[in-house]
């Protein structure tokens, strides 16, 4: 199984405060945490060529998770409709935190993925509203985070195929944060938490539950579907 | 209440057979059943400047109805985006049969929406699997068509918000038929049947159907979402 | 369209501060803002023979709404049984607050519909989730109420058909308050809000909730289902 | 992890023909090929005491397969409670065929369970519909058997919370024949083959579908949930 962990990577390259809480940027602190759960991890990045994702990696990806916010408009439209086709064959695709404004998730979605946010120290608490879903294996009633930027409804996204985590905020909010959604032969999870200048990614369970989300979203080994002009398997009367 | 017929109006200028089925276009058999029910409607063709789809136009419609099929690309990619902007503000869209391929239907959906057809006569019959829905109400236990194109599974889609109507193919197939899905404040209803070489929108029940759909997908009243930053409605501790 | 208000009616009798605030009953409060709306309203309570409950009663009830607390054991399963029926024959059912340990509410989710609770005046505020919805017509992005019993999760529910409203609780909780179900031919919404001790039934909004969930609850007329042993429709090869 | 396979084992000392076909009853069959997969497995049946399900032997089992048909209603209330119980706390659930109205399925789904049905040696072609679940891994677009009796919608169930195969029957009729859901902390699956008369269990994709529901089905490992009475996670104003 491999996974590749993809990172804008502006903010750590901008902003001291950013840079110190992930010097090895938010997909290396990622990569940290998988890689110890014996997955096999790569990482890429917005400014290498191909913004790190040739058709090779792609390939080979089982799963791809997505960390971007200050240039989503920089993500060439062309890698965007490899990484749509890859995910319709199964590839799996857990998009992070300020993704949900990435031209991925927007193009799997079909509508704004707007929402409410603000940037305050609100105290966030995930609650487990599907106790029997994977993802959330090892998790207690609830998943608490000291300080965090807020997300607030209405989120702008078609309804999940199961909700998993709903976010309590201090400031009077709620919030859809573990969303899955399955398209084509690929899974989708959304995951909200991770704003850059928190060290989100170093808080066990929020490790644990993407590391949980990458392994409900490996493919399903089958045969693509096959499409188009199709013979009849029974006899039709009138021909 | 206003309804937007719009039609591609193709088929009926090239095609002798078609055009002798609906001498006033796909769009003109569907305004008229619908003006028997008292709906106010309006019509609009793909050759039409801006395909007869005016700001002013869609700003008024509150269920707009696609029928395309040869011509989906040159269908302008403006005009989409102002289809979709309305839909997530609460329009209702009602996409009949090969507008699956639309690029409304495609955008709203985020999938290939691609599936398996045959042109050979099958007899159809759409089974009603959710009896709890308006779009079927006055609908018996299926819905029998003589002749139809077939269209398969695996239909590229995603699950639908409900299931209402599941085909059953003379060849040998099966589709979903009758889907919802909510988007935004808009309502969204796929509806299978309807090819142009056969008299299908002359069928009692397939005009039913489109009717409740319509009622069904009339726009919600209440004031857009406010996305943005936000402040907060509680006191935050930490600041 | 007929609506049948059912109230258990033991916290009025036995409670000064609750007789108050509702003196014609909690069903006498919500059978006031339905007329209002010109929709045709019974009430029924627990003590009255067979819980007022009769046949014709149930027959001709289009839409039943249902709050109960302290007494749920008490209400014979004949009587439940008879209005499970009625549901799966197309009878709306509107089950609000502490209705969710209700015989009739758990026979039709088949699970503990359990939660977490709390009487500590803790502010709440219902966030719309899914503002396509008709019952939320009207509605602001939340709800706030002053002072209500906490419900939190996990709340022990099939996943809903629909989420409509997420609360958010002083006291750190959240919770899915505004769910839909549909079972059989009928249509179900679970609306949280409503303690005996609060004024909770003439806040506007509670209310406009209520006289929507009613409209969208009302049965679909068609003919009930048939099942068992069927003919074939198409000729079996092997026979 | 462990399963129990639990057969209702009537037919198979009643009908010849049945025995023939199933020398060691369909539990026997079904034990075999999971066996072969290296999945533990033990059997009970309805003629033993408590029908074979002891308190030890529910409590230790992952996942439950149930085959009933004759003699639903002599399976102990008692019994039919614990299980449920058991599903609510985290136990898989596969429900086989006529298992449709084993009281056990009516209690979690909360409907009739009610079909259409017919034993008329009908060819049966089960369509993927959800190619990304990992229920078909290693199936292709259907699964076609060429005897089955026919189950025929309506199918008074719950919209699943993921339709995973829709059949196709040679006499007319559709069937949503692969449906999970998800009930407190436990999932189902429901799998429509297996009529008793025909050979359906030693179908390889038949096996292959069961084999991959019962990895599905595993119990996640999380502490159960706690109902009740909860005090505040943060200061409420008001007290």
């Amino acid at each position: 199984m491999k996974v590749l962990v993809w990172n804008e990577n502006r903010h750590e390259q901008k902003n001291e405060e950013v840079a110190k809480i992930y010097p090895d940027g938010i997909h290396g602190a990622i990569k940290q945490f998988l890689t110890e759960d014996k997955i096999e991890v790569d990482t890429a990045t917005l400014d290498e060529p191909d913004h790190g994702i040739t058709d090779e990696k792609l390939a080979e990806t089982d799963v791809l998770i997505w960390w971007g916010h200050l240039a989503h408009h920089e993500v060439k439209d062309e890698i965007v409709a490899k990484i749509h086709q890859r995910v319709l064959e199964g590839m799996g695709l857990i998009v992070l935190h300020s993704g949900h404004f990435s031209k991925i998730f927007k193009k799997l979605m079909g509508t704004s993925c707007d929402l409410k946010w603000r940037e305050a120290d609100d105290k966030e608490r995930m609650w487990v509203v599907d106790p029997a879903h994977p993802i959330v294996e090892g998790i207690g009633e609830y998943i608490e985070i000291e300080k965090e930027e807020m997300y607030g409804e209405h989120f702008d996204i078609p309804a999940p195929d199961e909700l998993v985590l709903v976010s309590w905020f201090e400031g009077g909010e709620v919030f859809r944060s573990g969303c899955t959604y399955k398209r084509g032969h690929g899974r989708i999870f959304y995951f909200r938490p991770g704003h850059e200048t928190y060290p989100t990614y170093y808080h066990e369970d929020v490790q644990k539950v993407i590391k949980n989300a990458v392994k409900w979203a490996n493919p399903v080994k089958r045969t693509y579907s096959s499409y188009g002009n199709a013979k009849p398997l029974e006899k039709i009367e009138s021909k």
